[in-house]
C-alpha cells in the first residue's frame, strides 16, 4: 500500500498487475462480502504470486482501501445538461444504475459494510464519496449561477439528499430500487432546494 | 432459534437469560462488529452456559437476528403530536437520537453490515424496518386525514425519506449527523409532500 497509483506507467506491467488484483478482490467482494475477502484467493484469482499479494496490499482492510482508490479514480465525471433539475436527474439515475448493476450493488454494500468494520476502510470509503461528492458539486453551484437555486445552497448537501433515498434503499428497507425512486429523489431535492432548505447555516 | 419470544412469560428464566445474552451480543457488536461476534465470548459475559447459548442460537447470525426482533419489540411507539410536521420532526429526532447514542450508533452501524453479509440477517434487518416504518405510518395516514398531505401519499417513502438521509451521513459521507440535519430531512420531505412527490403510482 505504499505506491503511489498516479506514478505508474499506465499499461506497464506494475499497473497491470494491480488492475488484475483489484478486479479480482472486487469480485470476490461483490460474490461473498469483505468476511470472506481472503489475499490467497485474490492471488490465485488474479493470476499473481501470492507473495506480490500480501508484500504490496498486506491485509484484506489494505486492499479494500486501494480498491475504493480506484474507483475514485473511475469515478464518473458530472452530467453538464444546462439545467440543474437535469444535473440532479442524471445523477440519481448514475446512483440508480450503479446499485442495480448486479456486481457493482454488491461490491457498494460489501465496501460500505467493511467501512463500518475497519477504521482505515472507513476512510478510504469516505475518500471516495468526497471525490464523487466533489466532482458533482458544480452542478449545483452552476444551477445558483444560473438562478436555479438560492445563493448559498450547499452542493454537498444536495448531492447527499438525492443518493441518500436508494441507498436507504440498499441497505435498510430493502425496497425496490427503481426508476420511479431515482426520479423522485431527485424532484424532492429541486422542491428542497427552492424552499431553500439546503442553504448553508 | 426455535422458542418463540412471544410465548416466554416475561421475568421468567428464560426471558432473562435471553435478555442477558441479547444484551451481551448488542455490547460485543457495538464493540468489535459482527466479524468479531463470537457466541462463547457472549455467554461468558451474559453470564450464562455456554451449551444454552449455542443450543438456543447457533451461530453468530441467529444471534443477531434474535437481537433485531428484540429491537423490533421495544420499537419507540410513533409520536402523535397534532400535526404531520411535528410527528416528522420528532421521527427524525428520533433517529438522530438513535444514530449519534454511543451504543445505538455502532451497534445499528454492525446490524445493517451483518445484513449485507448474512442473507438470513438480512431478513431479520428488513423485518426491524418493517415494524419500526409500519409504527410510524400512521403519522401520515393521520395528516391525509387532516389535509396535511395529498390523498394517496405513500407512508413508508415518507418516512423513509425522512430516515435516509441520517443513515447516509452514518453509513457513507460520515458527514456529522447534528440537529440542523434532522430539521432538514423532516422540513424537505414537507416540501415534496406537498408537492405532491410521494403519491404512490
Amino acid at each position: 500500500m505504499t505506491s503511489d497509483p498516479g506514478s505508474v506507467r499506465p499499461g506497464g506491467r506494475t499497473a497491470r498487475v494491480r488492475a488484475a488484483v483489484l478486479r479480482a478482490a472486487g469480485d470476490l467482494l461483490a460474490e461473498r462480502g469483505f468476511g470472506a475477502l481472503d489475499l490467497t484467493e485474490v492471488a490465485a484469482l488474479a493470476e499473481v504470486g501470492k507473495t506480490t499479494v500480501y508484500r504490496r496490499w498486506g491485509t484484506p482492510a489494505g486492499l479494500v482501501t486501494d480498491l475504493l482508490l480506484a474507483m475514485a479514480e473511475e469515478s464518473v465525471p458530472r452530467a453538464d445538461t444546462g439545467t440543474l433539475r437535469g444535473d440532479l436527474l442524471a445523477d440519481a439515475r448514475l446512483v440508480l444504475d450503479t446499485l442495480t448493476d448486479a456486481r457493482q450493488g454488491r461490491l457498494f454494500r460489501a465496501v460500505i459494510a467493511a467501512g463500518t468494520a475497519d477504521p482505515a476502510t472507513e476512510v478510504a470509503l469516505r475518500r471516495f464519496y468526497d471525490v464523487r461528492l466533489a466532482e458533482w458539486a458544480p452542478c449545483v453551484t452552476d444551477g445558483i449561477a444560473r438562478g436555479e437555486a438560492p445563493v448559498g445552497t450547499d452542493p454537498r448537501a444536495v448531492l447527499s439528499a438525492v443518493a441518500a433515498p436508494l441507498y436507504y434503499r440498499l441497505l435498510i428497507s430493502g425496497d425496490p430500487l427503481d426508476g420511479t425512486t431515482a426520479v423522485r429523489a431527485a424532484e424532492a431535492a429541486m422542491d428542497a432546494i427552492a424552499a431553500g432548505r439546503f442553504i448553508a447555516t
